[in-house]
């Protein structure tokens, strides 16, 4: 059975830069954006839209009230990119060894028993972070005040667990649903990485 | 500076063995029941009598009404247990580099920066441990079905997060309150310390 590593994380808190180096230090086959780049060319929606809503929950415009129930409307767009999502990830896992970054993949492959870790970091890390990558991870960063780019970041976080949640039934960064959570505030991500391929070894 | 470990942990998640290890692989002094033979010798109350109340919020029997304050009656003996513990927490962590278990320790020595750790498992594992270690860790486990056990495991979990609630106004476990949470389930206590001392050691 192919190994594989989850890596769900807060947004600004280095999961992506410690999932490459993870990936480069173990020789597993590393896969973030790939999905969306995947779900694109599958679904023939823009990367840009993929992107916007590959970890949003789905939004419910209206309820219907049909009989007693209530039924929500859920676009078919989300649907069929959530659902690609799922298939891409099974597809990475049944290929090779593998880290899979955020996406629930942890949820999406508790069968497979993956060794599942959550990063996080304060606030001020996150800014930090989020200054030094913001060419690449947030274009409209650099107009913000501090305290602006705080809440953008919250807002974020706040989505990636919303659709945990929404999809899992589970709470999203809660230490029960991982295997090993890191603060990585203060340690570089290549330290992270490098004792994370240690803690994995042993799990094996 | 000293160097300070501290390790909030689950009852049956391997925290006192993980510990003993890390200690002995770093050379740091060690503290955990140490703490409660120093209290008894300094209140002259009975070891037995202190290891039961050491990790209790204090019992409030009953609301005086005065005016229109409720007040709050604190057994003496649980205070002088409460406070002598934090001076000894404290004088441990000025004596030398140290590794202290539960009691808090994390929130009682903030202003020092120690490097915070958490460890938990899941209830088999608990079970498991807790069955193994029943001459030290658990007296009446053996008479118990593995339900009643788990039932006991989870009171004491309780009584520990309520302690650091209390004294804290911190949720005990919360991720956000430590550097690293380990999930002890599958992973040898020895293997666990030895990888918590190269993070450690990353994190100075």
């Amino acid at each position: 059975m192919n190994k594989i590593i989850t890596i769900g994380r807060e947004f600004g808190s280095g999961g992506r830069e410690i999932g490459r180096i993870l990936a480069e230090i173990l020789k597993f086959a590393y896969y973030d954006r790939e999905i969306i780049s995947e779900i694109s060319k599958r679904t023939s929606l823009s990367e840009k839209y993929v992107q916007n809503i590959a970890e949003q929950k789905p939004v419910i415009p209206f309820p219907i009230h049909t009989g007693r129930t209530f039924w929500a409307v859920i676009p078919d767009y989300g649907q069929s990119v959530h659902s690609e999502q799922h298939n891409i990830i099974r597809e990475a896992a049944s290929k090779s060894d593998c880290i899979i970054v955020g996406r629930g993949a942890d949820y999406v492959l508790r069968e497979l028993k993956p060794f599942r870790i959550f990063v996080y970091s304060d606030d001020e890390s996150k800014l930090k972070r989020c200054r030094e990558n913001q060419s690449h991870d947030y274009e409209k960063g650099a107009e913000m005040s501090d305290k602006e780019l705080i809440k953008r970041i919250s807002q974020i976080n706040k989505a990636r667990a919303d659709y945990y949640e929404f999809y899992t039934g589970l709470k999203w960064g809660d230490k029960v649903n991982y295997d090993l959570c890191i603060n990585t505030s203060a340690i570089s991500p290549k330290k992270i990485a490098e004792n994370i391929a240690e803690f994995f070894k042993c799990s094996c």
